[in-house]
């Protein structure tokens, strides 16, 4: 097996000490000269239309320079999301919103922005705009909103307030594969709207140039996507747009895969109303309310199996709170059903889902991208019906799985699985044997071992759109800059993706810097989401590192006088293969052995002894990477106190299927910090509204995000299948910590009950209740 | 003959509106939050050892964050001129800076910098610095200093006092050549230090990151050349640092080949002991007094000719004030030669050349490049023998000069001259047919006509290393974005680049945007000087823009179903070679033409279905240019009032060869430029010192510069040579305007007055001496 020099190497973050040192700039950090500062009126009303906007009075406030309404701003429909640069061939994307509009569709829509020379005083100014409403009906429930009587929230062709197309598919007869199966689960499953709760919140900095360029900061996590709806709005070629991280970004989680919510484009329009810088920062209570969060809504599972355990026939079907605008909620639904039904090998099986407009903030992109919401309704159907034919739920488990060459569902090759591996390491490492040995009568303290199993993506393709370019530039010192569109929003990809590069040119580490995503410094690229920043960057990444390796070679081979064929180079030394006296020389530059012709040069030198000879070696690498699952097993142990209905996660072994681990201490935070947020999920984070669609938790200390002090142990574990498609072996793994938790944590919490709960968070209000009604 | 749609075409200015509004970002404007400002505390001896510096008092003063001295600095040697990254591989560059010495060599020599909050702090901590000098012996002549007694400024293996290698070169048998001339002239010329004062001072920002990045923005020529200077200052990994202009420059005549003075070091090193951003930008006086000018010193001509006018030999000599560091001391004298003897055709030729260092300001890069010196030299050479044997010097010169296919001794072809319409335009233009009619007896203005003619280069290459760069990224719109890694320094390059890439695709000019330089967007570029941004740059461009073109094409074939040799592109629509209904669907996308099947589609149309397809048009050109001489014939009518002095330029018929002009307006304006630097040159500007060294024109009030009531009336004629190597067939011309006018003017000063003056700037003065002298 081929060893490897950086790859697979817990090596140091490249942003560990400017993060630690807090000196690392964030969008909200950013600041020029002249700067203005915007502040945004939002509605009241949950559905609404504007009679009339009066900002005479706000206007004359001292340091207001403009105010952006519907009347002196583009007049152009676009989606926050990316889904307008992501539309395959043959779908439209659904343009559902403008910056503001004549009618808002839920509270904290956008009405109006000032900008001013302090955040204070664009807050005063929002006081004295005075906004005339006339108020329309409301609806909060996607079942609700299909309804004939419902309010229309948007025209939809689709169906009454469905945004997009409803997604069907599947394979096989369902009801031939039910009419088969000796036992049937079906049941309906509710989950909640979560938020991402990211660290940093919605933030944007615009400048246009008189010159009609713009040029914008922001926390998006796509920056070259986010240019093509703003050259929509904007009416601005791209080519004058640019859009940049400055360059970090404190956290996305999907939240602005496309626009940072309206961040941009309102700091573009109040840049062009003024002449001046202006930035925009989402205060925590915006980014609750006006920023896109999980779907809500309901899922329906029908899974049958033979008395042996094998299954048969799976129907799933979703109705998903879309929110008042569409987002990602064209997206979400393919992908829940997609995921959903891509864990188990059966011959039978179907999808059917949508979204549903409401009057409650938007819905988008959230970590796992309705996979949970699948996983939470599948893995309760699968530990019922082995508890019904009396198998282990990991037995049948493993006897369901989908293994590599069985028919699926999926338009992309199944190239590897270890999930049979990961079930079984995970459910050593919990101590699954402890099952059913783990409570005394009359116990106060309820405890529970469940599981759950899945998969996820390593990309978007061939769902959408899908491309990724890297440059690596060899610098005159030998000295490599790495380019790729791709921004680093937490997950080390500004680590990850220089190793890639180091291990395929044969350098060190610290020979290759890397820029962040720039549509200024980059060629296209869709961004990070879906999983895919090492798997799909990183695959662009390996074919620029393949072309400046053959690039060196092929000039060291002319130099050296020696056959391409024969040369090799490790740690930035070109040596002849086998040759071991590399390091000896090592930044040496030319060395002679004995009798012997050169036998091996630095990198560095030979790329000086190029430039010198008007060369430099450019590598490009420029793909549509393939796709290919990651699988995950995740075993939860929980307490239920029944005096208080509270649910604690005590302990969590996760093995998950990452095809290679490039840095392992990395795919473990990803692997952690998804458990942790699959926790929130599964007990204690929802944000509900009032009976006029106010949202009601909107603060950190109001939403309950799992903190240190509930974090269980976890136990990561990796299990690498050497994908054949990715970058050394490599798969997915940002989302897939998240995918899972719900599933297990409501197959745990009924192992320690009795009580299947089918709807989340299992908050000790909804625990305890059902604890109550149970002893009756 | 091709017609071209946007090459050759009077395109305004792409920096037109932000110039002249004032928004266009210097250097100098430069602003980020928490920066500090630089004052450098400049040397007041024109040679001196420093015993000690005491900076304690200083150093209390509120507001003083750093002091940089020799002691706290970077002791690595460099060379502020891109010498070191230009570098043949033959040459070893000459070092001999560091950012602070212990010794200091001219007045305006660095001592130590202070970085404080403002300026006004800065300016007052310089008081309070005490430095204690040990005085050496200094010397200011380049003559004098090569002496035995002469101090030594640096221990020099070519000679005493000599920077670098002694350039030697030639053809044939000069002796063989004298022998059998009839004619024969020889003298010395005496050139004065002329200043570059371009209107933005030397200036940097510099932002150094808690990762050891080093980010600069700065007045250069030529980021990346920068870069590779200050990657060696610091021991930073050129991927590690970002040089860029911000992004104008406020001219640049060749005074930051390389580094800005020395503003980039400075500001690096004092950002680096703060850890903050460092502004340093130089007052005019330190401008002047600290800050590259251009040669004066010593040339030698000898010529001698037959009877009937055939040249038969030159040797032409020369001694250059490379005043104390050596900056392009190595250089220039190199070109002084080559330029010298590439005009004229004769079987016998030599040169010999070199600077001295003196203990004066630093001589570098100056529009021109010693060719203004040779020229001076040789054409009142050949007027004297044009006298001498009775010819017209026009004729004479019509005669001998360089046709293609002649033997030369420049170390590239020779591809194209348009000289002899260049002399026969513009005699015409000037009234040639006048001279000799013009001066009354006893008439108080004395009135000449004098001419010159001249070559100069159109790349640096194959002088040093030399290579261009550029991309041309299409975004999903069908905009585009050209890359390339030369500044426009004012020379209108940021038009005339995107009309040859505009031209080469096809589209229309408002489809290419470009960056300007910036080490992060463009690979290496040796960036704007030489004469060579339209021409080398604009060769890659070409290259880039064929390579856009052809992938479009391919595309467009595919998806039209349409033989690839058959379509064409014009004005943004792919079409069917001859279609002529290209117009009718402009912007309208696919068409159809009754029966037929598709006939043509807009670029954005397709550029946009190949999006929706994973692919991205990306064009990249990478060349090494060669070069080809442009060709210039000037002539100037001046008068001479006798009672004062002053020789008045009143009228110019300057014809250049510029192969093709790209944008005549801007080939217009450089003409014009040049013609007046030229006329100062001639006529007013000079730097000269005191007895210690102390220059005494260091100011825009003290150094003359021509000003608008100075200019004459300019005649600039363009001829079209349509070179085979250039881009549309176009040469070099940044620094053609300047060659010449000291020449000819020189000998309209003859003509007028009879008297041959051996010196330059012709001064009231100095003339009004001779005339008196004459007189007795």
């Amino acid at each position: 097996m081929k060893t490897f020099n950086v790859v697979g190497k817990n090596i140091k973050r490249n942003d560990a000490l400017e993060k630690a040192t807090g000196k690392a700039m964030f969008s909200t950090d950013m600041n020029i000269p002249g700067m203005l500062y915007a502040k945004v009126l939002r509605s009241p009303h949950a559905h609404a239309l504007i009679k009339s906007i009066d900002t005479s009075i706000a206007e004359k406030i001292p340091g207001v320079k403009a105010i952006a309404t519907w009347e002196n701003t583009p007049r152009e429909l676009f989606n926050t999301s990316a889904t307008m640069t992501f539309t395959v061939p043959s779908m439209e994307p659904v343009l559902d919103q403008y910056i503001f509009d004549k009618v808002v569709r839920y509270v904290g829509d956008e009405v109006a922005a000032v900008a001013a020379v302090s955040e204070k005083v664009a807050a005063e100014a929002l006081k004295h705009i005075k906004v005339e409403y006339e108020l329309l009906p409301a609806v909060f429930d996607p079942l609700e909103a299909m309804k004939p009587e419902a309010p229309i929230i948007h025209e939809c062709p689709a169906g009454k307030n469905i945004p997009a197309e409803i997604v069907k598919f599947g394979m096989g007869d369902i009801e031939k594969g039910f009419a088969e199966s000796d036992v049937i689960f079906e049941d309906m499953f509710t989950l909640p709207i979560q938020k991402q709760a990211q660290l940093e919140t919605q933030a944007a900095l615009a400048q246009v140039g008189s010159d009609g360029s713009i040029t914008v900061w922001s926390t998006t996590q796509t920056p070259h996507p986010s240019r093509m709806i703003l050259s929509k709005i904007f009416a601005t070629p791209q080519s004058k747009i640019r859009v940049l991280n400055p360059p970090y970004v404190g956290g996305g989680f999907g939240v602005r895969i496309g626009l940072s919510a309206k961040a941009e484009p309102i700091a573009v329009a109040l840049s062009k109303l003024t002449g001046k810088p202006v930035k925009i920062v989402y205060t925590r209570e915006e980014d609750f309310t006006s920023s896109d969060t999980r779907h809500g809504g309901y899922v329906w599972v029908k899974l049958g199996c033979k008395k042996d355990g094998t299954f048969q026939a799976m129907e799933l079907k979703s109705a998903l709170n879309a929110g008042a605008y569409c987002s990602f909620s064209g997206e979400t639904p393919g992908v829940l059903g997609a995921m959903g039904l891509a864990v188990y090998r059966m011959e039978h099986m179907s999808y059917y889902g949508h979204s549903v407009y409401t009057n409650f903030t938007p819905s988008g992109a959230m970590r796992g991208f309705g996979n949970p919401q699948a996983m939470f309704a599948i893995e309760a159907a699968v530990d019922t019906l082995a508890e019904r034919i009396g198998m282990d739920p990991l037995e049948l488990r493993l006897k369901n799985i989908i293994q590599v060459g069985d028919k699926w569902c999926l338009p992309y090759a199944c190239g590897s699985t270890g999930l049979a591996e990961c079930i079984q390491k995970a459910a050593k490492a919990i101590g699954w044997e402890r099952r059913g040995t783990l409570n005394e009568p009359g116990s106060k303290i309820l405890r529970g071992i469940g599981m759950g199993v899945g998969t996820h993506c390593s990309n978007a393709w061939p769902f959408c759109v899908d491309y990724d370019n890297a440059i690596i530039t060899v610098q005159q010192d030998g000295s490599m800059l790495l380019a790729v569109g791709v921004p680093d929003i937490g997950t080390g990809t500004s680590t990850t993706l220089p190793q890639l590069a180091a291990e395929t040119i044969g350098v060190e580490m610290d020979q290759v810097n890397m820029t962040f995503a720039d549509t200024l410094t980059t060629p296209f690229d869709i961004g990070s989401h879906a999983s895919r920043t090492l798997y799909a960057a990183g695959t662009a990444v390996v074919a620029a590192g393949n072309d400046v390796r053959k690039q060196i070679l092929e000039y060291a081979a002319d130099v050296m006088k020696i056959a391409l064929e024969r040369l090799d180079i490790t740690k930035g030394i070109i040596h002849i293969s086998g040759y071991n006296e590399a390091e000896a020389c090592e930044g040496s530059g030319i060395c002679q052995s004995g009798e012997e012709s050169m036998t091996h040069i630095s990198v560095k030198e030979l790329v000086y002894h190029a430039h010198l000879r008007n060369k430099q070696f450019i590598g490009i690498g420029r793909t549509t990477p393939p796709n290919s699952p990651p699988w995950h097993a995740h075993f939860y142990e929980v307490e239920v106190d029944t005096e208080t209905g509270m649910v604690k996660v005590v302990k969590v072994a996760a093995a998950h299927d990452v095809g290679k681990a490039v840095n392992p201490m990395i795919v473990e935070g990803q692997i952690e910090g998804g458990v942790l947020m699959g926790v929130g999920y599964a007990t204690s984070e929802e944000i509900k509204i009032n009976a006029k669609g106010k949202p009601l938790h909107t603060s950190y200390h109001k939403y309950l995000l799992p903190t240190a002090m509930d974090a269980p142990e976890i136990q990561a574990i990796i299990v690498e299948s050497n994908d054949p498609s990715g970058p050394y072996g490599a798969k997915g793994v940002g989302e897939c910590g998240m995918v899972l938790s719900a599933a297990a944590i409501g197959n745990a919490v009924y192992n320690a009950t009795g009580i299947r709960f089918n709807e989340i968070p299992l908050t000790p209000e909804r625990v305890y209740k059902k604890l109550q009604e149970n002893k009756k």
